[in-house]
């Protein structure tokens, strides 16, 4: 039976926003169940050496103009929050905590969030939007907001945002499909060439 | 009249070189001509920060898979040069000596260095190995070997470094049509959708 398809990103990516917007389709043609895993690209950057795409000179103006054109190729709602990038560390934690209990609605959490986030401006780091984008999903707002708080829940956040740099998760979005990895929203179309026919 | 499709690339650049395979036939395929234009990444790496991908953490080993990957999707001659990468400063110039007189010949030029490079593992920087590429290719070598080390070329590459920060060239291959730019191998398919219906 094939295997899940892992989709790491973090919400403050605007290539991972993009990308949450295709992979479900590209992985059901291929038969395949994703696993959403939000991660912290600032764990990753600390071994990389990279910046925020905005602080650095060339890429920053490449990158503007990109999103922009990507949000009109795609037709996914897009502006840049006011509020960029930022520390999504309240939304791993509550989308883990959700989806220990039931991974469809983790799923449909994280695709509110980078919504809320990208269509809205909304701040993911301020824990009572989180909570406001919750409770339309019948998600317990109060459990979520004592969840955030939790040691468990900011222990097991870290823990995959090490398991990111253990496993070369090198930037967001990244997939991983049978042990073989694909960085980047660029990388959607080789990947559902892989999932459709095999390793080359 | 629709315009010539620039091709910037560093000779050094892997990603540079799958494109090179790919670049004149998505031109083509929209009535448009490709100018081909070697320049040096580290010029751009002096304004962005950037490294070589190799001495990245995490993205190193990414990109020796990717590479090897690229390679056998593409049906393309691919392997890791001994010496690598290089400042392809000496290929430049003879580049754009060769385009003074003759764009089409410039051009089988730089296919015939990414080939000896990547292909073959022959060290670009050594200019006996440049004036062996030109011979099969009727170059004058002595002459090309005199332009190499010619002060007027020297400064028109140089010029060409600066024209590729200058225009945006945020790493290697960039492509610019219509002032619309796309920066990676990545963005081929994007680019001949551009090409064929025009901006979005």
């Amino acid at each position: 039976m094939p295997g899940t398809v892992e989709f790491w990103f973090d919400f403050s990516s605007p290539y991972g926003y993009f990308a949450s917007h295709r992979i479900e389709q590209i992985a059901a043609d291929a038969g395949r169940e994703v696993a959403w895993k939000p991660f912290l690209l600032a764990s990753v950057f600390k071994e990389t050496g990279a910046r925020p795409m905005l602080d650095v000179p060339l890429k920053g103006a490449y990158c503007l103009h990109d999103w922009d054109r990507l949000g009109r190729h795609y037709g996914v709602p897009w502006s840049l929050p006011e509020r960029f990038p930022i520390a999504a560390k309240a939304a791993n934690r509550a989308y883990y905590w959700i989806a220990a209990g039931n991974a469809e609605l983790a799923k449909r959490f994280a695709q509110a969030c980078f919504g809320a986030y990208y269509g809205d401006g909304r701040n993911l780091m301020r824990t009572e939007v989180l909570a406001q984008i919750a409770e339309p999903l019948d998600i317990d707002a109060q459990a979520l907001l004592a969840a955030i708080e939790d040691p468990k829940w900011k222990e097991r956040a870290k823990e995959e945002d090490s398991e990111a740099v253990h496993r070369g998760v090198v930037g967001s979005p990244f997939f991983i499909a049978d042990g073989e990895g694909f960085w980047g929203h660029d990388r959607l179309d080789m990947l559902a060439q892989w999932l459709r026919r095999g390793a080359w």
